[in-house]
């Protein structure tokens, strides 16, 4: 956060007295105020710290005048605490959104709005979507035909949503993700070329989920790719066509889940995972940072690690004796030339 | 997909009978209806049915009037086959897109847009661009100077083409990919700092590709960076300045080629594989997920796994040992004690 | 680049005489064009190659009547060097943007454009932004509430920005990128769900940062996640909230740095690496593609590889032995065998 201290006046409605330039970058106490920080002065008992704070702007009310000279530039305003209020509002809100829909948004006749919706401007929003209460759509986002979308949900900008896709309560969607473009589904032909298969199926985001930036979630060939209630996905994952995450998973940022492959309620998935296709791993079952699972996990609970993925701490003794290994070969060595020793020695 | 029997009387102009706000998930017959899917009754052979059936919505003829009291609700058409056809091609179709050029797509003066040019909202298309017949380009898409994109192309919400790239015919690129973005070239000075090498060159998308969400191809240095005809690339993939994949080679979601090494054709690259710079990969060759391959592969149709990436074979033999590594240590271990007893015996 | 003969016409206000549709895809020298190139004929010492040369367009002055037949297309204009000049400059030049600000890109009222700056079609801009001179913001780009842009900064189509992000000067950021969206911090309530930790900081990008496509930086919870200056980061990368970068650090595409970790100056990191969160790595460390750095690097300069990362020879000796592992294991064997026999003979 960075903010002048006109701007700050003319968000409060203020008048300024000393430079109007200084950079804020947050706010202070009085009595410890440091440069770049805004501090405020309202009741009497800290007057004194005016003339010392090292605060870059104060804010005041307008009838303060200060007694000898003071260094930070002062916001005079009508009530030091309700603008201070407004203030904290202003600094701590994220991405402001029009009230209702953007004029430049492009939203289909057929598509229904729920109470107070926030539709930013660039939206593009195809026919027979249903979108819930409290919506806030944020620029640029685009959402395909017949997609569902439920209560209080917040789409940041440059969201892209396919086609018949379902998003639950409360979900969250940050910048740039891709819900339900096409599995990676392809046959080989005769002819050695590859020939599409129809991805005929869509995505299913439940409640309470939220989702990372540049994330990419493909809809199912047939049916359902489904992320289960709660669970929260981190950037740049690759979830493909057909998985099911469990209720409640946390997935790190870079993983990939590949295609049909389920994973378990409360599942804890570091970052840049790869779970191969077509498995399952049970419930609560933890993976370190860039493991690999090549195969399904029935141990509720469990902890793995490695390429491929094994039990975690197995893997850590292991990976100790690979650290060894030209010891282990060396002492190999030392150890063939001694038994030839006695071998040559029970010889003579 | 998800749609209330009053959107669907809606798409066929049909008359309700029952509750409007059924939601309707997919299809099924009316013999084995079950809550949530729409089904139909045109032949009277299946008419007792209708009294029995868990469908929530029935398509009817608009003289249907049902002799007792029934559960589903009825949609009333003047010609059931002919609306269950209106919506079949209604559901199973895609992502809706004007016919034509949108109101708020920008298009410069000097693009050429062939035949049946599909240009959906809020699209930019730069000066020089030509594109051939029957593209769908979809919103948010944004067209560089002078690109060139053959015929029958579709490109999806939000796909960045910078400047000059070459698409071919029936080409599909998936949400939010960026085709010709800068490499990653820098020359440390004399000062320690970097400084950016011009990447002057472009890329090409031979025919029949296809390109996932979320991928990144970035332009030449010098030259192209060239994807074969009918290869395949899946999500979040990152193909470097200079690299050349070969005819209808396949690779799955978030690997990464590195900048001018060379994938030859049909060669098969599983999930999250890492190839160095400056190396060439033989045809066919196939690497198993999570791989990183370090220097050039010159067997044809060879397998590959490891980190580095090995013979597959051996790589998992080896992965084998290394499980076993903490016994093979204590088993080391002991013969040395034996080793030394013997030595001892024989000094005795 | 491909343009046609009667393109290059337009531009250069010139007249053809030959196959307006002549493709052309670079330029060539008379005396060894190449079919689909452009060359010129300015110096009559070189008159006699139009009629041997194979490109297909040649640039002449508008007198130039051909003594017998040729083969390619003429384009005539009134001075052969300036129209060079204006087509070199038209073909190196990037990606062309509006001087000034486009009509439909939506500015608030409240933010501040430095001069010359250049903002593209469906641009968003949200309040108090502000934007230093010589900007070039492409587009369908968004900037949030509050964010500070410096001078001489290109941001290409499609990056979004969060609120109260600040940028310096000349930086680069490529398209579809993502800067400040919510770090990934979820705490566990006691009923097992997990409730959104608010991210109230921001990121702070330093100047002549250069920043590939599609990556992600995520803002702080509480302070700033931070790019230092003259840092260069490649495609797809993911950058956690809290993570300082140092200055003049490399990264090369599909890397990972987790929460809170720092990363030493002038450091290189190769492709798909992976750093855990909370920790240190000192300058100028270099970490092999596909690394796992799981705990924090104190030796300014060392070299790692591994997963978990080590020291880079070490890995590499390590990795050696792990490829003779079966042979070690049944070199183990046969030692096993002939000590049996030993202790066999000695019981003799």
């Amino acid at each position: 956060m960075q903010i002048t201290a006109k701007q700050i006046a003319e968000i409060l409605n203020g008048s300024i007295s000393g430079n109007p330039d200084a950079i804020i970058t947050g706010p202070s106490k009085i009595e410890d105020g440091k440069p770049g920080t805004i501090t405020f002065l309202a009741n009497p008992k800290y007057k004194d710290y005016i003339y010392t704070t090292e605060a870059s702007v104060v804010l005041v009310n307008k009838d303060f005048e200060p007694e000898s000279a003071i260094q930070p530039t002062l916001i005079k305003v009508d009530n030091v605490y309700a603008s201070l209020a407004i203030l904290m509002e202003n600094f701590n809100s994220g991405i402001s959104i029009p009230s209702g829909v953007a004029s430049t948004a492009i939203i289909d006749s057929t598509a229904r709005l729920g109470d107070h919706a926030h539709i930013d401007d660039h939206v593009i929003i195809k026919p027979y979507v249903t979108i819930g209460h409290n919506a806030r759509i944020y620029g640029q986002v685009f959402i395909g035909d017949r997609v569902q979308i439920g209560n209080d949900v917040t789409i940041y900008p440059g969201v892209k949503i396919y086609h018949n896709c379902v998003i639950g309560d409360r979900v969250i969607i940050h910048a740039n993700s891709v819900i339900g473009s096409d599995g990676f589904g392809f046959a080989k032909t005769e002819d050695g070329q590859y020939k599409k298969i129809p991805q005929t199926g869509n995505v299913v985001i439940e409640n309470d989920v939220e989702i990372g930036s540049n994330t990419v979630i493909d809809r199912a060939s047939i049916g359902s790719t489904t992320i289960g209630q709660g669970a929260k996905l981190d950037n740049l994952i690759q979830i493909a066509h057909n998985v099911q995450i469990g209720h409640g998973a946390a997935i790190a940022a870079q993983s990939g889940i590949a295609g049909s492959s389920t994973v378990g309620r409360d599942c804890i998935i570091g970052g840049q995972v790869g779970v191969v296709g077509h498995i399952q791993i049970a419930d609560g079952v933890m993976i370190q940072a860039q493991s690999g699972v090549a195969s399904s996990v029935k141990e509720v609970g469990s902890k793995l690690y490695g390429y491929p993925a094994i039990n975690y701490q197995s893997y850590l003794k292991s990976y100790a004796y690979f650290r060894k290994l030209p010891d282990m070969a060396s002492q190999l060595r030392y150890l063939e030339s001694r038994v030839q020793q006695l071998e040559n020695g029970k010889k003579d």
